[in-house]
């Protein structure tokens, strides 16, 4: 496989093509930013920590039965996977109450939901990801109602899996996020990324932050936490 | 019926008990409020003005069937009313885009939206009155999903009420907040008030403002509009 043009470079990855149509090539950046861009770092070996954990995370959700967008890793920094149009929404499955939920329902942080809950954000950088009803999708033409139903069931399968193979890592799964796009033919896959950047996830003892909300809330060293979860989860390559 | 002791005094109205245990008494207060509190100030005249423009819109509503509170107007700040236990969630119901809606979604205010949509707040002044959704709701145990469904089929038919009583009346109704109680024998009904301290109210022809945001936006004379509104409802009194 060949890489080819710079076809787009987000907040924390760059994504190429390559000589296959159906197939490009994402490399992740050591960047981190939190806050809608307001807060910006360069964090060394971060890339090459949720390069890790998201490859290894897929093959989990890969063999749970998930579809998913993930071919291979290639290098410490890279890997393959299926192209997709991905669905501007932002699918936020939580299982505890954190961060944005905390502040909008004034319930504590650490809660446990009786029942996962799901939520839908604009993924709009312009707008700062704004939580969306299922009116307001259907308003921006975003998904259809039956497509919603999908985004939901998916997420709530992926929780399933990863709340499950977490705690066997003895990691507290409390929320994360997950983008899904379309293949070609239309089918609607799991996308993007599934990390500490995209997740919260805390010591199941301790509670102790174990990711980007310790560069969020600058709780200390960010990659001590991301290597701790890559060491659990049996990573077997760490920066350090 | 005799006024007894103030139940709960809110931002814009009073409620009094009475001599009667399922019947309180309304008091129209001149005061106007925005921005969850942070912009103040009195508005002589709006007391009336809203109460009799509540009174019409309610009195309308009964004769089209739609179950509410409001028993009678008693003087020109006052009305005697049913008393509910108020769901705190503020339902709002939307014709057009503006306001929050407008920031939410990047839209133009004013794009008629190709169906009415509606939107669930969390009726809490500390948390600032935050959009929620149905998961949320559940969490919260504001409400059941059957009530939920209520409170939507009920805002979608006070919607075609007032959207063609307003139309005739060279109003275009582009939004409105309704709240919804229970009464001693569980019965969800209309309760509150509709008046443009809680509707968006545009002239027909020209789109000018004749509601609340006169004074969220210092456009000009607040009861100028309010008192343009009861004119064209058919109110028999006004302020000036
Ligand atoms: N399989 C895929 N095909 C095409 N685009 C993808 C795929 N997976 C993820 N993306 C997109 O790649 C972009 C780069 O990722 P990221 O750096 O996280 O960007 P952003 O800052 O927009 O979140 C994102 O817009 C993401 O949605
Ligand atoms: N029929 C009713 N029975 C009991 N309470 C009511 C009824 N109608 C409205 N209320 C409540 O009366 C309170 C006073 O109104 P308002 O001044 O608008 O208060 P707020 O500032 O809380 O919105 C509100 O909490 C409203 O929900
Ligand atoms: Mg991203
Ligand atoms: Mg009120």
């Amino acid at each position: 496989m060949e890489k080819k043009a710079l076809l787009y470079e987000g907040k924390a990855k760059k994504i190429y093509t390559t000589d296959v149509e159906n197939i490009v090539w994402v490399s992740y950046k050591d960047s981190a930013t939190a806050f809608n861009g307001e807060k910006k770092a360069e964090i060394t070996g971060k890339g090459e920590l949720n390069n890790e954990i998201t490859s290894l995370l897929f093959q989990k959700l890969t063999d749970a039965g998930v579809k998913n967008h993930f071919i291979e890793k290639l290098s410490a920094t890279e890997q393959l996977v299926k192209k997709v149009d991905i669905i501007p929404i932002e699918v936020v499955i939580r299982n505890s109450v954190a961060g944005s939920l905390s502040k909008r329902l004034g319930m504590d942080e650490g809660t446990e939901l009786e029942k996962a809950i799901v939520e839908f954000y604009y993924k709009d950088d312009t707008l700062g990801d704004p939580l969306v009803t299922e009116d307001h999708i259907r308003v921006l033409k975003l998904a259809t109602l039956e497509e919603l139903q999908t985004l939901r069931t998916l997420g709530l399968c992926i929780n399933n899996v990863l709340k499950e193979h977490f705690a066997q890592c003895n990691v507290r799964l409390v929320d994360f996020k997950v983008e899904f796009g379309k293949t070609s033919d239309g089918e609607i896959i799991l996308a993007d990324e599934i990390s500490p950047d995209t997740c919260r996830l805390w010591d199941a003892e301790t509670n102790q932050k174990l990711d980007k909300d310790v560069f969020r809330r600058d709780l200390g060293n960010v990659t001590d936490g991301y290597n701790e979860i890559l060491k659990r989860l049996g990573g077997l390559s760490c920066t350090k």
